[in-house]
């Protein structure tokens, strides 16, 4: 099942996307829909006014998620071709619902920034409450999969030791364009995907989320540890190689790219990036 | 003006104080409040249902604010103490809504941590919308202050770079009791005011808020520029020197002790350390 929260008449509808046709599904956004107890089955069973697929409009696929999680470095080839050894224990951090926008969207590059760089994530998004969860109660806590484009300021990034100040800038991160259940991916919870992120045509990231050293499970397992995670929370679970930061020379976002984020199975972002802010 | 949302009958209410009276303010919870724009000149006037103070049990000032953004290293003294230069911008890191708890409520020890630490901040509730915001702009978004207590994993802050997940223990946080304005302090939008913490009856944090390298308006200046500010999102200026984790021998609490944070002019927090989780 694939669902979206779509932008329609000045708000925003949960829908289910069947083919070319998206169903509306009685509830405002994707966020309302995931706090029902059923509502695997109460979307299964909807048959609500449609839309059109062509010419939608989405917006976050959860809009105001409790949490967004983000892990750091998560793809084993890119810590072992950057010379580190595995880490022991995911690296978390957070960036706050102010920073999501569709996957259509324009990405507000700030006038602030002079090193505005691109990250292809497989997200997670939590289905169920979870607190400590373990194994199968881990697995049952994921509604499904999407796509995130960790936009970030480096020179930010990197001004203090956290990381926060250049991770959540406002209307920096396309997330969507839907959500997948995972019994419609290869590798159900734990999925095997192809991601590929490419700016202006030509392809900076290229990977495979089987590849990831902590699973979608695994990192269920360990947020849940320290916070309960709520329906339409979502976990950002790293990117590969080939960031812009990490090139020779670097090679950042100027403004007037596109940027196209598509991860197997479950669609793509397709985001320019325009200027804002700094006409003080 | 001294404003708190209430747990009563199941449920919460924003409330007035004015001496060992709370008057209903006509809104679920003080985050609700502040979302209107004359949130000031509505609490002003309600003349609503009323509660006694004794005995009243307060919720996390603000509930579900959509942000709380911390401080970390921000007064003078402790900086230079530790050897430090003074940086040239603050160094910021989250916390998720579910680390909220009340100012009487228990603080819950994780069985997960051998660390486990306080630190007295003052706490700036935003009462105003804002991004990009300098000067009068980013004074007038302050609706006021309050008293948090960032209580912190040690050991899992320093398991990897990013201190998230020291920081964001479910049900960690006391904030409150209450929010006072600005115009009931000395200082107004920058107040000079004595913090406190005692463990147990000792005193472990003491040191004034005029010590502040970046002051209150200074930080919405800030992380303003970062993101946008809601009504009711959290500004935790970071902590004063005398720390557990900086103590030689280093002390933690272990359950069982009472912290009291106190905040002249803002009230005190005070709360029991409980175990939670671990028997598995």
């Amino acid at each position: 099942m694939k669902l979206a929260t779509l932008r329609t008449g000045g708000t925003t509808r949960a829908v289910r996307l069947d083919g070319d046709t998206l169903t509306d599904l009685g509830y405002p956004d994707l966020g309302a829909l995931l706090a029902e107890d059923d509502w695997a089955g109460t979307a299964a069973a909807a048959t609500g006014a449609t839309y059109p697929l062509a010419g939608a409009e989405f917006a976050p696929v959860v809009p105001r998620p409790s949490k967004v999680v983000c892990v750091g470095l998560n793809y084993r080839n890119h810590i072992q071709e950057m010379g580190r050894d595995l880490p022991e224990h995911p690296t978390l951090f957070a960036k706050f619902a102010d920073s999501l926008i569709g996957a259509g969207d324009d990405i507000l590059r700030p006038a602030e920034t002079a090193e505005f760089d691109w990250e292809v994530e497989l997200a997670v998004v939590i289905g169920k409450s979870a607190r400590r969860a373990r194994g199968e109660q881990a697995e049952a806590a994921i509604a499904g999969f999407t796509v995130l484009n960790d936009i970030t300021c480096r020179d930010w990034q990197f001004r203090t030791r956290e990381w926060l100040q250049g991770k959540t800038w406002d209307s920096t991160t396309p997330v969507g364009p839907y959500l997948v259940t995972p019994d419609e991916l290869p590798g159900g919870v734990r999925p095997a995907l192809d991601v590929t992120l490419t700016v202006g045509g030509e392809t900076m990231q290229s990977d495979n989320t089987g590849d990831l050293l902590f699973d979608p499970v695994a990192l269920v397992e360990y947020v849940s540890t320290v916070v309960r995670l709520n329906p339409g929370d979502l976990i950002a679970t790293g990117t590969p190689g080939g960031v812009g930061h990490a090139r020779k020379p670097a090679r950042y976002l100027s403004g007037g790219e596109t940027v196209v984020t598509e991860i197997q199975g479950l669609g793509r972002l397709e985001n320019r990036v325009v200027p804002d802010g700094g006409a003080a």
